[in-house]
């Protein structure tokens, strides 16, 4: 097969009969997919259903002498608080554990520091004239979203093999109105990019105008490789503190991967001042998470060890879907020349970056193949890609052979919008 | 018995020896006691534990066509939104589930209140050089905390035997700088009033200056009977809406002296025009809210009828400790006439109002003795009760010997401040 900047125009009609002819057939079949969201699959909800027998009517709800059931202990169970500590490599009083969203608490971090202000800023964000912020894309619509809601001005930064664009960051941050930043460190959504030692370096090391610069840390796949060992990663808060900026950070995770997607834990963590504020201003919110949860997870995870045992299981699960989608991309789209995508050793996500001008296209021509894929232009800030390339595909929901045939779709997709492209 | 307004000096001064050794010796025995909270008590938490034995590794985690384990359905589990339609007398899509606590929807509708505006406000509250509030007291410290957190000007309204002073608050709204109100309106957090036919018509039918007026009814006490049958009650939806007011109010419950305090579930109830748009803010917040827990509670409480009868097994549980705390101040301060109380017919409070200028040194007194009452002050706005006269008692968390201890140390404390004030 010849790529098709190497084609003719008629070699390039022709293939457009070819593709149109094999797309036509697909989108008779009616079928209804979805890949649209980094959802785990039945296989990985019913590999840790067992979960739910760890308490019944004869348990022991007395944990850490407090009983789970009742009120108290705002900042989460001392064991849970200590199994995070663990994985996160920080220090339990550093921990605190949130309900069943990792989103909900980036979301009142940043809701709190709108409303009340940071532990260090001079009046709420709210009061502000502009709050401009640092979006690595592409990345997290949901990131994106939370800034959007709060009327931020996000500032796009490009993402490289290394993380984010650290001489970009470094000059932006000297504008005393960028008040923060996201990060997805391991595994970044969606191009499941590790950031190096180097530039999580020269994160921790920033020297932001604005005293009360805020790092979102969201380290939602900190122990969620797809292919391999475990990855050890550096404690972010440690790292800033080393570099004096001890403040700067809050960093989040879930085990929203690796149990419940709806009915896990969360946590933060932070420095002590950090902790201190953020309890004075959560004692007001809520009385405490909910700890029977945070026992069941306790129990049934253990410690780090287990937790890595249990993502084993989940890969073995997810692999193939990741390996599906990659052959198909290698199999059907290569030779083509026509995109690029990352090879993630984990995460939950695969990054296509198609030709430019065609992500749009390619995504509803799914659509009316019954595809559905994240949203076009989702991964960038206001969900605008300037290029209109980058695609997440989200392999984890779809069963294999559904998986399979979501890939016809989208690979055919993806050549047609190109020839339209080209012969425009 | 003497009431003491009517001894002798000489009387007075005999009686606080009295009392003044009763004390001392109830001192020396060092006891801990907690009444501070509206905390239910260990049988009361033993009582509803099979709800862990509700789901288990073979349940069928499908229900209602949805996965209840994975990400979705922000609003909550269709049965669950039905089971507190029907509980609330509203309909069920009105009904929105949250987590494990109700404050945290009421913190939650506050600060977007403040972010990003009510539906129908001009500004955000962030951007309003005051915020003006309506505090019926005595009341619930939580409630006046958020006020207080978000720098709110809390103005206090009496509570008549029928609810707050209504001629007082039809008053109050038409300063447009007056957004909203707290209200308990069944057995309310301390008194147990249960507000009139007469005061909710009023509060439904207020015509108050600011248009994005936010009436904030916590139902936390719906179905919370002490003694006596279940008391139905008008839902406050459909009442504003009868006079115009269909935006005005966000009603909420939980069940969290339902089922469990720290792991229950949380409602809210609101017009179609509110629920749509808070849910465009909440969407941006979280995925969803902890659906597995939502299916347990429907399973195992199954409708109106199942939680009313199981109110029935925790009121028989609480109406000995809430008829110990009566008898006792029946029996030991009742002919002193240095003290008056409600009698509560349901709820978790008995609210007493002491000699005034001298709540503080009851605290003060008790907690020498080794018990722990909510701060004196704390149901009025800041902390701060204009007589030094209300304190909230909570009987729910002490079995009930502690609980015949800790009401001796009470009425013993209650009798010593007394006589140091009428002899000071």
């Amino acid at each position: 097969m010849k790529k098709y900047s190497e084609m003719t125009k008629d070699e390039l009609f022709a293939e457009l009969d070819t593709v149109q002819t094999e797309y036509n057939k697909l989108k008779k079949m009616d079928l209804s997919l979805n890949m649209a969201r980094g959802k785990p699959g039945k296989a990985q909800l019913d590999l840790v259903s067992d979960m739910m027998d760890i308490l019944n009517s004869g348990s022991n709800y007395e944990y850490d002498g407090i009983d789970v059931r009742n009120y108290g202990n705002l900042e989460g169970l001392p064991s849970c608080r200590k199994l995070f500590a663990e994985l996160l490599g920080t220090d339990p009083d550093n921990v605190f554990i949130g309900g069943n969203s990792s989103l909900n608490l980036m979301y009142d971090t940043i809701a709190k520091a709108y409303t009340h202000g940071r532990i260090n800023s001079d009046i709420p964000w709210s009061r502000l004239d502009n709050v401009k912020w640092l979006c690595p894309a592409p990345g997290y619509d949901r990131h994106f979203k939370i800034s959007e809601s709060f009327g931020m001005e996000m500032i796009t930064v490009p993402m490289t093999p290394q993380g984010p664009d650290m001489d970009i960051v470094e000059q932006l941050v000297t504008d005393k109105d960028v008040r923060g930043m996201w990060c997805v460190p391991k595994y970044s959504n969606p191009d499941g990019i590790v950031y190096s030692d180097d530039t999580i370096r020269r994160i921790a090391s920033m020297k932001p105008a604005a005293k009360d610069f805020l790092l979102m840390w969201d380290n939602a796949y900190c122990v969620h490789e797809l292919f391999g060992e475990f990855v050890p990663f550096p404690d972010i808060i440690s790292e800033c503190a080393s570099y004096g900026n001890l403040d700067m950070v809050f960093e989040f995770a879930s085990t929203s991967k690796i149990t419940f997607p709806g009915a896990g834990v969360s946590v933060f963590a932070c420095s002590k001042s950090n902790m201190d504020y953020i309890k004075s201003l959560l004692t007001v919110q809520t009385i405490s998470y909910e700890k029977v949860n945070e026992l069941r997870h306790v129990l049934y995870l253990k410690d780090k060890t287990g937790i890595i045992a249990l993502m084993k299981k989940h890969a073995k699960i997810l692999a193939p879907k990741f390996q599906c989608v990659l052959d198909s991309l290698e199999r059907e789209i290569a030779p083509l020349g026509i995109a690029s995508w990352q090879n993630p050793k984990g995460g939950y996500f695969i990054s296509v970056n198609v030709l430019p001008g065609t992500a749009k296209a390619v995504w509803q021509l799914c659509k009316e193949a019954g595809l559905t894929l994240t949203n076009a232009g989702a991964t960038y800030p206001y969900g605008i890609d300037p290029q209109d390339s980058n695609m997440r595909v989200a392999p984890s929901f779809p069963p294999l052979e559904q998986l399979e045939k979501a890939m016809e779709i989208y690979c055919v997709s993806l050549k047609l919008a190109a020839l339209k492209k080209l012969l425009a």
